[in-house]
């Protein structure tokens, strides 16, 4: 087994107060508890979640002072008494669920996301903004030998996000898939996952480079909501047989996609709810809904095995993530790029520099 | 084989115009074509969506003239050469769905109340508020020897539709379901079926009679609009560990409970709607929808199969629906009666007068 | 929170060499670990798994020195650092999984009873034949404050296996289910819960007196394996269609019933399988099989969230079980009479005497 | 609507006695009934089973004298009064289930090969071996207009097939699936389903040739039966984690894979009967296949949904399969080959010469 050399103080990003900004400074490192690990992180992704848990503007308690991130990849270096399912060197994953009870009823049946006492990186917990964090063992993502750890950071959080959704749509092999907001972060992972999975998407988003995009990740057919005349109708058309796409997944920043999703959802099809726009609101006709027998779900992150399966397309090279690094120090300036509305694709944060 | 004498003639209450009234007259009786059959009906249950389709106040246009009705039973009398599933003597239902392609993908599917060219009983065609009915072979309800057919009649729309409720829920046996409008007449239906299932009820409604009436029918709890300073608290604590019912059916005719059920339910929950209240919509906060997982899913009428198992349930004596009866000739005062609101349980018609 | 004050010694049951008797003895308290807890058990079910511990005649190997006991009520006294989900006071079950990994793909998948290393009580672990047992704090059974001990006991193996299987069935609600062996204790338990479930059930078995001892428990129907002319047809004539149960549950200890239910489960059924009679096997013809679309399935224990739902129905008051205590003292005379075919019903042991 | 000159005799092949031989000849042209087609076959596929129906060797009766044939790819050139869900000039395929009644319970839940009425193409009716053939309306298989009808015409009865049991596999994308026989006809399709369904094959066969084969068709990993040492081993090892597909697809018309299978597949995995070996059975242990959750499982053949699923995925261009044409009028030499064990590939007949 291998041995590592722990240092006491490391370089992390903390927010001390609710709006920032990120410190970078010197901290202890941590030792894990009996069931925990110690990460060694070398790579983390940077999400909006991470924003909104430095403004504080989640109905969501934060912990303060705050090491944000939940897209940690890294090496285990030091674990608890407990912990017999990892190994010292093995690569793992810090992500946004950092641990959960185990015990309640949707621990007990695979769905610890909802867990009443889930903890949650960079969020309740420290998380992965920082050289050496903390995870309990049995939540850590196992990633295979090899793995280059900066592509696969941002597959933590975004990849096994929109996987979940997919898989919770229920839509097959052969079926077809709208998805909304798919010339996005996530969406240019969910066109390629969707794609892994058998199934036909149509993407939707807006404007001719975003077309572009779409088509080279797999779309079968994009609609412009910026210049389509009807887009209800476009997207029923994309479909061989006119009616309809058996399942849409929502990851949309507005709130009008979700409430007009289901008027071109195909009967007895799918909405699912991934995108959190502030404040919006799920609407949909009664009896339209009742009639053509349309289901509307939410699909939160994805739960310990969905992590593994969604590695696991990662891993056999059928999910591409487009990413720019920069050092960990360099934090704060991308949180400025993303108030201003001007990150395309994912920054990974370097914990060298 | 039994063979049966068949009048030209018959009586029969039609629609001449959108408002009506219903007429009382004599009209033809039809010929099946290759694939149906002749019933003649001797009873059936009168429904709000009869009332609707004499006013014509629905987005869906209505046959004129029409004879109503979709809740029939009866015996089959004639039969087209196509016919060999059900034999001349055999006891039948008529049901709302009277027809459907059945090649189609969602007729081909079990989907067949999704079929676009589906025929409707008492609304696109010749209902059964007449002696003698028309329809599909495929799709009649086949009612076992020595049921009594007045008793049976209502299962035909109201008993399907709540028991198709509960299996699109997909609550399992053991677990809890929050039944709204549970005093009224689906409701009714609704809690003995739940009970059938292994389920446990919590009935809401208004009024201490209403509360009486579910606790004998098996609801664990009752839960009263009308007096509850908190329904949704009321709810979840009703449930056995306080998290709220698996699922919720909507029977209300009312559109508020539609935008509160997604409060009570427990996370990973579904809200089934059942209920069509007029231009009435859904609504639910995207935040809490996504990260509790909760479903909202509308469930139209049952498909042929569900209709052989809401009447084996039935047939078990495990449903029991109290009704009152009047003559064919009546019917108008019936309608009369609804219109006033002054209607309690069901309404049965008895062609013979 | 209580306190209780816990002896350094107790009374067990000690098997020390294969084969061999249990012998009543002293031996030290242990103290739970960080992730454990430990029970004061109060009563424990005795059960034929116990009998082949202690005989060693099963393809897997056991501790030695072994306590025994896999069906354990008590209450918990003491635990461990990391234990949030229980308290002291509370009424827990010793079952047959002891612990488990947490973290492989079984056990993320809610399987944890086919993790690799899983840890069985009073097999690889020691067990409820003792007044002080250990347990991991995660997979002991939460039993409502108020239970009576002694009779839930012989829930915590049997009553979860055969739910489990039901489970597994696939049966929904109004279905048809034969259950094989129903005269036993495992059937009589199998029959209450499909009774609970909503299914109907064919009992089989052998003997007038089992005849009348399943119609009391809610069998519909009892066909006799010792005096029917023809097992296969009077199975399918007991369902009302003719072609026989949906599911089958195979409680059996002999092998000819493994091969026989494929021959009397309708088309697109399922036989599960529970008993293990000894070095027996499955057999059906390919053919019928494949053309009938019959699925034939194992079932094991039941996981965490089944023995709670299991536990549910006992707590409804819905499964009663018959069965005699005697002291803790008296295990060797209960494995003798064992051995000897000459148990009725369910025994279960005082560790207070 | 287009329109079709149609002659009163034609070509075909019959089966004047059991034993055959097929005897090329002008046979008259039958008429549809009200709810059946006229199909002009151009193609038809030449399987095992038309053998087995010729020489009467399957414990099922056939028709005689008997025109076999059930992969017929055609035009629809005359249709009965009832049928309006195709038109003449529309692209149609003849299957196995050439009809069935759709109202018995398992046409009602989309089991109709189970359907004890079905009417099988080339066996209990007449099938495509002829230039016009019959089918009912609902269950001709629905061509998109500019398939080449050549290639289609096996993917009407084995592609059909293989899709069915991977569906039923319930195996899901990303998962693994063991294709025994995978270097056969059905094998190479099943490969090719497998791979559009996002799924990871493991390919067992026999010989280094199919070894190449099932590699080009995106087999992961092939076991050769013939030479390896340790095939259970083997095929475990082949997957990520060593534990054994999660499904296995018996192909194989041999008895011993099917008794072998349950060894290597994944706890709780799936085994799917396919294959049809003489006089086979299944045969597993019993303690294996409790403690492991195993499933074994029989499909027959596809639904006319799975049928229009089978299609589509042929439809993208992603199923392709060799074949050999010959004339109608040389089908007997086809049996002769077939007879003899020398077909490698698929053949079919143009029923043109």
């Amino acid at each position: 087994m291998a041995t590592f050399e722990i240092p006491t103080e490391q370089w992390a990003q903390v927010v001390e107060a609710t709006g920032g900004p990120a410190i970078y400074k010197k901290i202890p490192v941590q030792q894990p508890g009996p069931d925990e690990v110690l990460v060694n992180v070398k790579y983390s992704g940077v999400c909006h979640t991470d924003l909104h848990a430095m403004m504080g503007d989640w109905p969501l308690d934060v912990k303060l002072p705050l090491v944000g991130g939940h897209e940690g990849a890294g090496v285990v270096v030091a674990k608890g008494s407990l912990v017999n399912d990892i190994e010292l060197g093995d690569l793992a994953g810090i992500k946004w669920l950092n641990g959960s009870c185990l015990a309640c009823s949707f621990c007990m049946t695979s769905d610890e996301p909802l867990c009443a006492n889930a903890l949650l990186s960079g969020y309740t917990v420290d998380g992965s903004f920082q050289q050496y964090a903390i995870a309990k063992a049995a939540h850590v993502a196992h990633i295979p030998k090899g793995t280059k750890l900066d592509e696969v950071a941002p597959v933590l959080c975004a990849g096994i996000t929109v996987y979940k959704g997919l898989k919770e749509s229920g839509a097959r092999p052969g079926q077809w898939v709208a998805i909304v907001g798919a010339g996005g972060g996530l969406g240019s992972m969910a066109l390629q996952y969707a794609k892994a999975m058998g199934l036909n998407t149509i993407a939707i988003d807006g404007g001719e480079e975003k077309a572009a995009s779409c088509k080279t990740l797999g779309a079968k057919a994009y609609v412009d909501f910026m210049s389509s005349p009807d887009l209800v109708a476009e997207v029923k058309a994309a479909t061989p047989d006119g009616t309809g796409p058996h399942a849409v997944i929502l990851l949309a920043v507005q709130e009008k996609p979700f409430q007009q999703a289901t008027e071109y959802v195909r009967s007895r099809g799918t909405v699912i709810c991934i995108g959190l726009p502030a404040k919006a609101y799920l609407k949909a006709p009664v009896f339209d809904t009742v009639v053509r027998m349309i289901s509307i779900k939410g699909s939160y992150v994805g739960n310990r095995q969905d992590t593994q399966e969604a590695l696991d397309f990662f891993s056999q090279g059928l999910i591409k993530v487009p990413f720019k690094t920069v050092g960990l120090s360099q934090l704060q300036e991308v949180f400025e790029l993303m108030k201003a509305g001007k990150i395309v694709g994912r920054y990974v944060v370097d914990t060298s520099k």
